[in-house]
């Protein structure tokens, strides 16, 4: 019986560690695995043996309703990028000492788009070195911009996060009687499912938000200023949601001016300031009252305000890949299937990792309105069924509960 | 039976509308009080004469209960100053009018600093003409800076969502195992109770955060450098929490140079930018990873992460006014008298508004460090009983429900 690794990787989501939860849980349950072990900030914990024992972390079920309510990732995070075997054969071999060491016959990778490259490679080279080391995919990214799957877990509690703040700003910004724009930054550097997400107040009778920006659509910054001024001509607040990543024609960031330049280490650039920058627009060419809010980190660390769907759904896909492991499948990364809106039901399942990594799923043109500045029915119809159902937590000192993994390095 | 007017004025909590519940159900209760009507946006529609009827409103018990849970005021808000009676006597002879014609002998005003002055000259001015008309200020302010009560409703709302929020970033922070510095910019002008909340994840274990910067203390860009690079030689993750008012030496805010130079109504300086200050300053500086998170309005709008406490108590004290408008009580705020920590206990009285008015209650300098950099043992049993609760709400299509008063003029 051989042991199992699991890794996170990428940025934060408030849902990560469902899935873990739930991966540890089926592997304890299913009697097949032997131990279950975590490395340490992802894949370069794994190369440098900072590997710690799971099981033994979890004495009582309660641990994991809170490891499921604690944001962020539990084993730490990276953001290594796995060479192609052909450019660094040692590594390669380092990693084949490393899983003999630790007797390792399954890895499970949970993380976004760079992650799912790194589920690529090592399955390929476990394959094509006729190793029996089966490598699942596990999806996270609030961004929801992974390929071949329905949604993403992580998605819909930061959808959540963005629609119930969004209609406590509408709130905060009726109470005054004067002419003002609000814009709210959100995150989303190509894909603007969570912009989208901005829309949902309106479904609950808010009148707002008036205009949603996506990076989907080109930005005309000349539009914007004409949008903001019908909707000043129809009512006194006009609240504008609106993408980080939303671009000009000639392809650079609206923001890019804003900006500081910073590159992260995949050499993307550092993105803020499209709120600062769409509000000194107004406060130029409009002239009325005018503020920006970034959301921010929040969205993708507001554990408080979890989905219960989102969190559901990230424990089983978690647990499913386990299954899935066991039963034989490797190079794939674990999919929902949308069965149906009403009643809500997805299905689970797996595709090979190769037609994912490094592809973006962004929003379908129809699901954006003909001007580009609102979202379609389709688009609710996608969102609402995400963000449904709340989570209660157990709390300390009027705060939410976490769980701090111990990290006991393996010998 | 005479009539009541209620009102609510300043920058929106998250838990203004418990205090209209209370006053309402408490009014509605008595049994002797005629017509409950509520002017919209504060003293300014008082003057409008756009005032509803607030009784008529509520069928059902669970619409005080939604109503509850609805940040901002549900009756619109104003900046407005009230003038001295000896600069405009027009103005209160119009006043004068506008109590006859609704028959009003009790009047409410639900906000902070800038609404007791309004109690003040309006209960001044019916006592020197004889009129028998209560005037009795509610507090609210999510700054904490109203003197004569231990605290203020509004504040512990914000306190939770702030002390939440912080330990969800702190999750955030140590994912990745590199060097870096996250500043957390908090509001508060003046006083730095806010900011001071911002330590609470620390009761329950977390190591951060390592550095709080109140106003009440001078703010020393170069000691502050000093501060970050000492924590950053024990830890890898340094995380601040400053205040949006800290001052330099000469008195000036710190973030000055970032500052658009906007003022608001009354002449306040508009803020933003100490987080991007101190970003620039530890680039600069210090060199590592670096990035500043405002809270921004969630702050004072976040009604999904109420707390209990501070819903419990701000439709208690609305419920006391009433109580005390009955028993004769005029030109007097309510306010809260704290009879112990543990547990936790406070008395409801109520103090001459003119002790209250334009003046504003900071931080003891007892309740900071020496060295200026953190909060002390009082702090901490000061606020924790604040935050302690949690409220759940009715929802709608995963987000919370709020109620929205129909604003139909009684004639």
């Amino acid at each position: 019986m051989s042991n199992m690794l699991i890794a996170q990787s990428g940025g934060p989501t408030a849902a990560i560690n469902a899935s873990l939860s739930g991966a540890i849980q089926e592997a304890i349950r299913s009697g097949e695995i032997g131990q279950v072990y975590g490395a340490l900030n992802g894949v370069e914990g794994m190369l440098a043996g900072t590997i710690i024992d799971l099981r033994a972390q979890f004495s009582r079920q309660e641990d994991f309703t809170i490891l499921e309510c604690t944001p962020a990732m539990a084993l730490g995070s990276c953001r290594f990028r796995l060479p192609q075997e052909e450019e660094d054969p040692a590594l390669y071999q380092k990693i084949d000492g490393i899983f003999r060491r630790y007797d390792i016959g399954y890895f499970f990778y949970i993380g976004g788009n760079d992650s799912m490259d790194t589920v690529d490679k090592l399955s390929r080279h476990f394959a094509r070195t006729g190793q029996d080391i089966r490598i699942i995919g596990i999806p996270k990214t609030i961004d929801n911009d992974l390929p071949g799957t329905d949604h993403s877990p992580g998605f819909g509690s930061a959808a959540k996060f963005i629609a119930t703040s969004v209609l406590e700003i509408i709130r905060d910004c009726y109470v005054y009687d004067t002419d003002s724009v609000t814009i709210v930054e959100i995150m989303g550097r190509n894909a603007g499912w969570l912009a989208a997400s901005a829309a949902l107040p309106r479904t609950v009778g808010a009148r707002a938000p008036h205009l949603i920006y996506l990076p989907e659509v080109v930005f005309d910054p000349e539009q914007f200023i004409r949008d903001v001024k019908e909707i000043l001509s129809l009512t006194r607040n006009c609240i504008v949601a609106v993408s980080e990543g939303v671009r000009l024609s000639d392809g650079t960031f609206a923001a890019e001016n804003f900006q500081s330049g910073v590159v992260d280490a995949f050499g993307h650039r550092y993105l803020s300031g499209v709120g600062k920058y769409l509000e000194a627009l107004v406060r130029d060419k409009v002239g009325c009252k005018v503020r920006s809010i970034e959301l921010n980190v929040l969205q993708r660390c507001s554990s408080h305000l979890l989905s219960a769907t989102d969190v559901r759904e990230a424990r089983k896909i978690g647990s499913y890949a386990i299954r899935f492991a066991l039963q034989g499948q490797t190079g794939v990364m674990m999919v929902f299937e949308r069965v149906s809106n009403r009643p809500y039901m997805v299905r689970i399942g797996c595709r090979p990792v190769a037609e994912i990594a490094n592809r973006e799923q962004l929003v379908p043109r129809a699901w954006i309105n003909k001007q580009g500045n609102d979202i379609t029915e389709e688009m609710f119809d996608y969102l609402l069924p995400l963000i449904e159902g709340e989570v209660s937590h157990p709390t300390q000192n009027g705060m939410p509960q976490h769980f701090v993994l111990e990290k006991s390095i393996v010998g």
